[in-house]
C-alpha cells in the first residue's frame, strides 16, 4: 500500500477502498510511514470531496480499530449517552446524566479537555474541591453499576487514531467537514460501548455550525453511523444564539446545575435537558418520566453522589471570584439577544476556557448574564457580571461586550429551542 | 497574519490577498512558523480549487523573491533559454545550447537534477570523463560572453522556496497541478535572468500531461506567467508518445547528441531542435538559420567549446556498458510505437535515472531503440538493446518490455512533432 496512491485517489474525487482506509487509519495511528504532511493533504482532500456512506463508515470503524473498546454490557442497566457539539453555557450534561441515571440508565459520560469558549465539561467538574476524572475501567464499571451515572476523563485508548487527526486538523484548517467531524464523534462514543446514544447538534450563531442545513446534515450523518454501528442512535437540532442558561464559566455553570437539578434554575436550559432526556430513555427503552424527576430532586441526590464517588466534596462550596465588575444597559427596551459568541469570547479571555491543551483554565472566572431575551431592561440596569482572579482581565474584556446584549422595542417571538428531530426511522 | 485564514480562505474557493502570498511563500522558505502539514493543506487546497491568473503571478513573483536573481544583461549577447517539461530519451538541450550560441544568443540553462525515467540533463553531462556541473557566477558570465552556451547546475538561490514547495508536493499528491507547475517552472526561469524562453511542453503517453487539452492549458499559463514579468516567452506543444531519438540513458544519448550535432542522427530529434531553435532565435531577435547552422557542424564546435570550458574531456570517448543484451521481434510487419513509458522504466530500472535525490546513476545505462515507427522489422530482427552495469539487472528489465515495441499491418501516418506553437500574442 502506498500513501501516494491513497491521498491520489481521494484528490481525484474517487471513494478510498476498505483496505485504503484501514491502512491509512492503522498506519498514521502507529507513527510509521505516514507523514503528517501526507496526512494533511488527505484531510485537505476529504474536506473538498466529502465521503460516501459506506466510506465514512469503515473510516470510523478503523478509528475504532486502532484503540480498545469497552464492553459495558454487564453494568446491569441499559447505557445510553448524549453527545453535544458545543455551546456556551452549555452545562446539560451535568444535569443530564444523573437525570438518567435517576430514570434507570447507566450513563458512561467520558470527555476529552475542552478547547474554546470555555472548558469542557471536566474542567467544570474540576471546580467541585477534591473531584477527579480519572477512573479505573474498576471504578467507571462499579460506579455505572451503583449509582447509575459517571462523568470521567476518555481514556487515551479509546480511538487514539482519532486523538491524533483530530490535532493535525485543528491546524490544517479541516475541522469544519461534516465526514471528518461525524468519525471524530462517532468513533470515541462507539468505543466507549453505550448501548444508546443521543446527539446534541447545536445551530446558530453561537454554534460551531451557524446555519441549520449544515447542522441536520452532520446530525443525519451521524445517527445513520450509529445506527450502522449497532448504537441506537437520535439526534435533536438545536438552537444556539443566545447563552444557554446564565452562566458562562466553570464553577458558575455548577452552580447553576445545581440549581437545575433543585428544580429550579433558567427555563432554557430545562427545556433542553428534558427534551435530550426523553430522547435518552425512549432510546434506551425505559419508562420513567424525566420532567417529573428533575422536578423532584431525585436527580440531585444522584449527582451529589457521583461527586461524592469521584472524591469531590460540595459541602464545600464552590469557588468564587475575588473579582467582579457589571456592564449596564446604555438604552431601555426589552432585551432582543444576549449573543453567546461574544459573551463565550469574554469567558474564554478571563480564564475559563484554553487555547491550548495544556494551559490550566480559572475555576472561578466567567460571565453571568442578569437579564435573558425578552426581559424588559432600563439604561443604567445591570446585564452582565464578570468574574476574574486579576482586576487587569476584566479592564481588557469590557470593551470586548459592546453589543452582546441587545435590546429593542418589539417582544420576540419565542421559539422553541428543538429545531428538529432526526431518528433512525426517520433516516 | 495566520496561516489558518491563509489555508482557509483558499479551501473556501477564495483568492489569497498578494498579502496573504507574499508571507506564506517567505514564511515556509525561511522554515519557521508554518508546518509542512499546514503547507500540504494549502498545496492540496490550491491543486483542488486552482489559482486565478494575477494570483499565480503574485505566487509566482513571492517564488522568485525568496531567493537571488540573476541580472545577464551584460554578457554582451540576447539571452534566451528553453525549459522542457521532459520526455523520454529528451536530449534537446544538450544540442539547442550549442546552436543557438552558434546564432549568437546567450544561453543559460541552469538545470536540476533529475528524477524518474531517466536522469536529467546534468546526469547526462556528468557522463562526459571530468565534465563539472557547477560553475561560480563569474565562471557562468564568463563562459556566456565568450562561448555563448552554458549547461549548468542551478544555484540553491534561486527560488529557494520553489525547492521546499517541490520536495513538498512530491510526497503529498499534490505534483500535477497546472498553477504549482507553472510556477515552480516560472520561478527559477525568470530568476535566472533570462531575456526570453521558449517552452517545450510535451503531450502524449510519454509525458508528464498525457493529454494535449492539459499540456495546452499548462503552456497558455506558463506563456502569460513568462510575458507578465517581462521576459519574451512562447511554447510549443510537443508530441510525446514514441522514444525521442534512438536512445534514452546517460553515456548514450551524450553519443546520440554527438551524432545530431555533427549534422547527422535521428530525424524526430533533428525536427524538435530546430523548431524549438527557430523559436528561440526569433524571441532573440536574431537573424540566423539554426537548420543549416546545425548541418554545418558550427554548433558542435561550440558544444566541444563548452565542454572544455567546463573540465570535460570527449577525447577520453564516452563509457559503455559492460553487459548488454538484446530484444527481438517476435512477428514481422510495420513498426507502429516504440512506447517511452515502458522504455523509460526500463532504462531508469537499468540505472540511468534516480529514485531519491541522493541516488547515484549510472553513466552508461540504458536501453537503445534499434528501430523506429515506420520500420519493416522481421520476426527474430533486435528491436531494443538493453545496457547495464551488472547481469542481473538486465534479466529483471526484460520482462517488463513485453509490447515495448508494438508491430502492425498498417503504414501509419506521419504526425508533426509540433502539435501547437503558443505565443504571447496568440493568448
Amino acid at each position: 500500500m502506498n500513501v501516494l496512491d491513497v491521498i491520489m485517489a481521494k484528490r481525484d474525487g474517487g471513494e478510498l477502498t476498505p483496505q485504503q482506509i484501514d491502512w491509512f487509519i492503522s498506519t498514521y495511528a502507529a507513527g510509521e510511514e505516514i507523514a503528517d504532511e501526507q496526512a494533511a493533504s488527505l484531510a485537505m482532500a476529504i474536506f473538498l470531496h466529502g465521503m460516501v456512506p459506506q466510506e465514512l463508515s469503515r473510516w470510523t470503524q478503523a478509528m475504532i480499530d486502532s484503540g480498545a473498546t469497552l464492553d459495558l454490557s454487564d453494568v446491569g442497566r441499559p447505557t445510553v449517552d448524549k453527545h453535544s457539539t458545543g455551546g456556551v453555557g452549555d452545562k446539560i450534561s451535568l444535569i443530564l446524566v444523573p437525570l438518567l441515571a435517576a430514570c434507570g440508565a447507566a450513563v458512561p459520560q467520558l470527555s476529552g479537555r475542552g478547547l474554546g469558549h470555555t472548558g469542557g465539561t471536566l474542567d467544570k467538574m474540576e471546580s467541585i474541591s477534591g473531584w477527579r476524572a480519572d477512573l479505573t475501567l474498576t471504578e467507571l464499571r462499579n460506579q455505572l453499576a451503583t449509582i447509575g451515572g459517571v462523568i470521567a476523563g476518555a481514556t487515551g485508548d479509546l480511538a487514539p487514531a482519532d486523538r491524533k487527526l483530530y490535532a493535525l486538523r485543528d491546524v490544517t484548517g479541516t475541522v469544519e467537514s461534516i465526514p471528518l467531524i461525524a468519525s471524530s464523534i462517532m468513533s470515541k462514543k462507539i468505543a466507549e460501548g453505550t448501548d444508546a446514544l443521543t446527539l446534541d447538534v447545536k445551530a446558530g450563531a453561537g454554534a460551531f455550525m451557524s446555519d441549520v442545513e449544515s447542522a441536520t446534515t452532520l446530525a443525519r450523518t451521524m445517527v445513520r453511523l450509529g445506527t450502522d454501528h449497532g448504537v441506537a442512535t437520535s439526534a435533536l437540532v438545536t438552537r444556539m444564539d443566545d447563552v444557554l442558561g446564565r452562566a458562562v464559566g466553570n464553577a458558575v455553570e455548577v452552580t447553576e446545575s445545581l440549581e437545575v437539578l433543585a428544580g429550579r434554575g433558567p427555563a432554557d436550559v430545562i427545556e433542553l435537558t428534558v427534551a435530550l432526556a426523553e430522547d435518552m430513555v425512549r432510546l434506551a427503552g425505559l419508562d420513567a418520566d424525566p420532567a417529573s424527576l428533575l422536578a423532584s430532586g431525585a436527580a440531585l441526590t444522584i449527582f451529589e453522589e457521583m461527586v461524592e464517588a469521584q472524591g469531590g466534596d460540595l459541602g464545600a462550596g464552590l469557588p468564587v471570584a475575588e473579582h467582579t465588575t457589571q456592564i449596564k444597559a446604555t438604552s431601555s427596551g426589552l432585551v432582543s439577544a444576549v449573543r453567546s459568541r461574544p459573551i463565550g469570547n469574554a469567558a474564554w479571555r478571563l480564564g475559563a476556557g484554553r487555547a491550548r491543551k495544556e494551559d490550566p483554565v480559572s475555576a472561578t472566572a466567567g460571565v453571568i448574564c442578569l437579564v435573558a431575551p425578552g426581559d424588559e431592561v432600563e439604561s443604567g440596569q445591570p446585564v452582565l457580571e464578570l468574574h476574574a482572579d486579576t482586576p487587569a482581565l476584566l479592564e481588557q474584556v469590557i470593551p470586548t461586550l459592546d453589543g452582546a446584549v441587545q435590546i429593542g422595542d418589539e417582544p420576540l417571538p419565542s421559539l422553541p429551542i428543538v429545531i428538529e428531530h432526526i431518528t433512525a426511522d426517520s433516516l
